[in-house]
């Protein structure tokens, strides 16, 4: 077989169809699938295990900065969420509502709902209304504050569309939810929260993010400003994957968050919400995986290494089995990243190539195939995930070992340049309407899907752009981005005058 | 004031009101409160890093024993729970139904639900239903079993007396769930996962617990058989801690788990779940508080040590901050049980009485007090949560930090010590009628929550009895223990012949 015609593991590939790429990915990973329940996936231990990790990071992050869990109910009376008029708008369209609290054998010898409620209590799309009660009876004075806590939880927003961990009517994520004295401290904490989601989505993902402010039409509902990062996924289009909120004092004037300041004054305070989910899961699959599978960053893997014992007859069997063990005794001694080596050794009595793919498609970074051969010169056979699965090579058995951490740094890093690589040369100044509107225009009926990628383009403020732009091209601004310099310019739709340039891409 | 007049903080004490006194002790050490949502409670930050360590101890149990974790989804169609007939009966009285999916505004500017579901979604109360449909998917053959899968999760059981962690209509748990290919091995790992809860309990929780088996009456709905683990608390009232189900095929009948064993043949799957929940945090409370508050073993704290400095005057305030902090410095540095010293040096501005006593209320292992003249000495003030508040003592400061992991072990020590002598002096061997009716009749009127403890007691398996000695006197047979030897008696109660003791208590 030439390259040309050898077969991808994945099929379709992503160049062929991307979103049926993404889900084939997901499915061959074993990270999820779809439930019975409309729109609630199941997270298979793969795919919960990457979740485990990001959240361990992500903890860890957020316990360095003071901040501290809780828990908080699953369910928000309905007069809750309409104390604040923007919010409820926002989330009326998807909401969970439980109405009643019993079931009871009718007539029909079925089950029917019994016992209404007198009010209606929605399952949480988002807990600030529920978190705002409760911290309008802890704040009382300024000694109360800062307070910084968060919670890790499921939420439901009832979604017509679903994907798996894209877009799914149940999640899980964290929200973050302060209270501060002051407006400054306030917006310091949002935007010290945004930064930790980059970084976190940089160093231990590798997916590089564009961060920025969300024009109004974009922004929460219910928020004065929301932050974001934005990630650039293989098919150029874009992932909002973490957002920071700054309230101003609305939340804080609904659900009545006041307290006695330092000069015996009744003050609201300011409050901020943060948070990333699952979806972070879709993001990673989406920038990192090939057409023969996922490919997982070593510093979110579930497993470092998975050891191949290769058995030709029951007369090696033993051999080749002890040497495997011993190598995976070693190998989780070994400290890397600040934990313990995941090593699988996969013994299972089914056909070695087989195996060998399953692993490619799961994304293991490192593949130690062993066998008679290899014993005999104390030699491991490795397969390194960040490249082809021909690129196989030989290498002794201690020198393995003993660069194994480097090797890991090396795949880490290469996917994020990889990412990089795409993200950079796919965002591109545009000032002209045609150059934009042919930009965003698939070149090839065939795939639909691949256009420009994000366009650094000029835009005077006009909300009726960003609607006029979203209904030709289904394309939004992602972010008015931190890092741009002031230039003056012209809105690339309108003409009319501008002073930065903004991100626009189509979005998940 | 004598000893007998000095106040405790706590009141009522436990022996005025054990009921108030719990809600009391739960309330001052900041573990969780109410929320305005009806029977569901918000888990405040020393409660739930309480339950994060908790939970941290008991997933590396379960990571050992080969589970790994998943997540299913939160809302179970009503079908699903109908499968199996006696599950849907035990849960029907107490589901949070589901039936709309969106909020629309009416005519009177007020939202209300909109867009009924065709099949109502109950919130889980349980997941055996969802996951066996999940299972009956991924169980073909029988190398894909066993299958070892744990979830942490939410879930709802709708209840209409709630007490704050040991009753409440939301509570957090996890719930184990596997698939076996015999009998034999189902059975193997409920027992397993049981013998994980009491030494989790007895070792970690300082709390001894009896082991056995649930009677007819009292096992989960559609168990064949429900294991559990029982403690004593303070009132001498049992709590069912944890359960460990063995199902037989009954759920693999209801949800078709089957799969081609190593003959070829289609067959059925054995099935179990495991659960404990945030239940324990009240079990903690009530075996080890005292008319002080929490105390919380080491082995679980948020913190282990809290440091207050005593500052007299502006003089020497940055020297004992300084010495404080240095301090602080060098416990963190320690590793005890396998985590670092968690250590909180207090320095809020407010009277040391105040913060002493809060601390004391929170339950803290050990208490640090440093002022000016400790310092002179080098010496630190010592106060143990395990023994009185005026039972402190000087000791010199390196001694201190060299012993302090002796310290920690003698405390959770004693933690134990105290509440089997608790549960050994309270459980008594009881062979009339007469005797077991005085045994759990209140001796005093004003005390009604006082009675004898544990009767361990013949009966003959007759479920009558039970009913009869429920309704007389509010008791129920705990469990049928493992460790009790066969003995020929009667029924304590109908006099029919009995081969074994069970364990009666009032519950919880």
């Amino acid at each position: 077989m030439t390259a040309k015609e050898e077969k991808s593991a994945i099929s379709p590939r992503r160049s062929e169809d991307f979103s049926e790429w993404y889900q084939q990915v997901v499915r061959a990973a074993e990270l999820a699938e779809n439930s019975p329940v409309r729109g609630c996936m199941v997270i298979k231990p793969w795919g919960f295990t990457l979740w485990e990790n990001m959240q361990r990071v992500l903890d860890k992050m957020f316990k360095d900065t003071g901040h501290r869990n809780a828990y908080f109910p699953l369910l928000i009376p309905k007069s809750y969420l309409e104390k604040e008029a923007e919010h409820i708008k926002g989330f009326a369209t998807e909401c969970a509502v439980v109405t009643h609290t019993r079931l009871e054998m009718g007539e029909d010898g079925k089950f029917h709902p019994a016992s209404p409620l007198e009010e209606p209590l929605v399952i949480r799309p988002t807990s600030e209304t529920i978190i705002g009660e409760m911290y309008s009876r802890w704040v009382q004075s300024y000694r109360d504050l800062p307070l910084l806590i968060n919670q890790w939880a499921n939420v439901m927003r009832w979604e017509m569309r679903t994907r798996l961990f894209l877009r799914t009517s149940e999640f899980l994520w964290q929200e973050g939810h302060t209270v501060h004295a002051s407006s400054e401290e306030a917006l310091e904490e949002t935007h010290r929260m945004l930064k930790i989601y980059a970084n976190f989505c940089e160093q231990y993902m590798a997916v590089p993010v564009i961060q920025g402010e969300k024009t109004d039409r974009e922004k929460f509902a219910g928020a004065e400003t929301t932050l974001c990062i934005e990630a650039m996924m293989q098919d150029r289009k874009a992932l909002q994957s973490g957002t920071s909120h700054y309230f101003g004092q609305k939340f804080a004037k609904a659900s009545n968050i006041s307290y006695l300041d330092e000069n015996g004054d009744q003050v609201f305070g300011w409050t901020t919400s943060w948070g990333v989910s699952t979806r972070l899961v879709g993001g990673l699959v989406m920038v990192h995986s090939d057409d023969d599978g996922l490919i997982i960053p070593p510093r979110l893997a579930p497993t470092h290494v998975v050891i191949l014992p290769i058995i030709r007859d029951d007369k090696s069997k033993d051999e080749v089995l002890n040497y495997c063990e011993k190598l995976s005794r070693e190998l989780k001694e070994i400290t890397w990243d600040g934990r313990s080596l995941e090593v699988e050794l996969d013994d299972r009595d089914i056909r070695g190539g087989d195996k060998m793919w399953q692993w490619i498609k799961k994304g293991v970074p490192l593949r130690v195939e062993v066998g008679p051969r290899d014993i005999a010169e104390d030699k491991v056979f490795i397969g390194r995930r960040d490249k082809g699965q021909r690129d196989r090579f030989s290498q002794n058995r201690n020198e393995f070992i003993s660069e194994i951490g480097t090797v890991l740094n090396e795949i880490q890093n290469n996917l994020l340049e990889r990412a990089k690589k795409n993200l950079n040369e796919h965002t591109v100044n545009i000032d002209s309407k045609e150059a934009f509107y042919e930009f965003f225009t698939p070149q090839n009926k065939d795939k639909p899907e691949i256009h420009g990628g994000f366009a650094m383009a000029h835009w005077s403020g006009d909300p009726e752009i960003e609607e006029e732009v979203q209904k030709d091209l289904g394309v939004s601004i992602r972010c008015i981005p931190f890092n741009n310099e002031e230039e003056s310019g012209n809105c690339v739709i309108s003409g009319k005058p501008s002073n930065r340039r903004v991100v626009w891409g189509k979005g998940y």
